[in-house]
């Protein structure tokens, strides 16, 4: 027997949402899980790199492979041990560029196996496990159920979480350049301080951002998508990130110009068909910088995990 | 010819929403603005104490009044100079306990002088005003409007805002004791610097419990109202914040227990008339604290500041 799920990319750290708001993209891990037919013979992980992908050779193939860990967590929550087990992952997400790549096949084995299992566990524990192995869930929340997401990991280890429509029309252009960046690089230059009033800052735009998108409010959300709390200190690895910013800054379709996650990849959100000039705009300023990169402009993807 | 507003009293910084969240509640200050009849006469302002009110002594009567400064402020804007200004401030609001005494007459000063004038200032520009003698807007917004706020003041002055239906049935047991704490002492314990744990903490509560009263919803209202920005450092000069604390934990209807403002009022926020237990429990906690206060529950005020 065997499941196979589709899921999608994602887009934490949305703004001023630091570790707790993200968006589903319609970009597309699949992740098989099957019992092997021979009992004991252990873990087996196969990567099927599409045509669109990028470098999965970092990936483990062991039981350090984070989809494995995340199904063993399943199995140990109903008193089992996860023995003979095949994953396939077929990536269509980049590895490494701020798009959720590892949360997905968090997602994936984790929904797959669960459905091999004959569903013994809920939406609440599944993502709790996935925030669990991703160490936050604004990745995970919205991979499992798509749209636009808040997720807050509470201590007892339990996600709190809620899914917010997305305007039709905020459009959402990615740009995904063709270096990598390990999040845990992105992690180590965050400071362990930081002043109180770049925290109010962060407190009173993401406050305001969920509001926006609740009243689908684009003047709001416009304001609302600055952040003090991480992009400053990544976006140094971030090749065009300032120039595109400054860009951007005076049209007014453009309702902000953030980092995917922990980065590289930069999401520009706008309305009115104003990605055509974005994409443009883009294309030209990362020519000039010498910066190769894949560009397209999305909506959000509502669907989040399905078994295909 | 002279106009009087009635201003509601306000709690802000409401959980983890540390100078941007508050909202109104229905103890209310009167406020009267006259231009006096001789020119040249100066500045004359007047308090008088209502029986339910605390020391209000230490207002300023003179051009350091800060209703006073905010008038001068709205005449600078239309480009005439305040002299001739007569303002009777008539106190239901407690002062210096963390009910926003301070906003009530800035808000009623300025909105009672623009009306005065003809009406020469708009919403945003009295509110950017008043936010401004202020220093933050999370009490000048619900103060002005009504009901719960969320307010974001912006690099250039301006406020953002928005108003979101509080549910009927949270009610807000507001518990007022007998001694004055000074915004600027509680303001002066606030670290320069905090985690950026602390600060996501927040973030992600922030975020959470402005969607909690959109969905209106209580269970997740109960893991919202959590701050580690203020709270932590003012807890010391709220006598019984903590006990009382500990007290409500376990009761289920009790969906938060916080300080208004900077204190020393202790604000709880529960539903389903659990506030019968609430007030029976503060009583019996702060008369073996030795602590005398004023408890009352209230609905939230939704009419904000109005002509009478």
């Amino acid at each position: 027997m065997k499941v196979s799920v589709k899921v999608p990319a994602t887009s934490a750290n949305l703004g001023p949402g630091f570790d707790c708001l993200g968006l589903a993209l319609p970009i597309y891990n699949e992740i098989t899980v099957e019992e092997t037919v021979m009992p004991g013979s252990g873990i087996e992980i196969n990567i099927i790199e599409n045509t669109n992908s990028y470098d999965i050779l970092s990936v483990p193939k062991d039981k350090n492979n984070i989809a494995y860990k995340a199904i063993e967590l399943l199995y140990n929550f109903i008193g089992q041990t996860a023995s003979d087990i095949k994953i396939t992952i077929k990536t269509g997400i980049p590895v490494a560029r701020g798009l959720g790549s590892s949360a997905s096949v968090i997602v994936g084995g984790l929904m797959a196996a669960n459905k091999l299992l004959g569903n013994p566990a809920d939406d609440a524990v599944l993502l709790s496990i996935a925030s669990e192995v991703e160490g936050h869930p604004d990745n995970a929340a919205p991979a499992m159920f798509g749209g636009f997401c808040l997720a807050s990991m509470e201590d007892d280890g339990s996600v709190v979480y809620s899914k917010i429509q997305w305007p039709e029309n905020w459009k959402l252009t990615v740009i995904i350049p063709d270096y990598e960046l390990d999040t845990k690089i992105s992690r180590s230059v965050l400071p362990e301080k930081i002043s109180l009033q770049d925290a109010a800052f962060n407190l009173r735009k993401c406050a305001m951002l969920v509001d926006a998108v609740y009243r689908q409010d684009a003047e709001q959300m416009k304001k609302c998508l600055k952040d003090k709390l991480h992009q400053p200190y990544r976006e140094k690895f971030i090749k065009g990130f300032k120039e595109l910013n400054s860009l951007l800054d005076n049209n007014e379709d453009i309702l902000g110009c953030v980092i995917s996650g922990s980065g590289p990849t930069i999401l520009v959100i706008s309305k009115n068909n104003a990605f055509e000039k974005v994409e443009n705009d883009v294309n030209n300023l990362f020519e000039s910088l010498n910066v190769s990169c894949d560009i397209k402009t999305l909506s959000v993807e509502n669907e989040g995990t399905k078994v295909i």
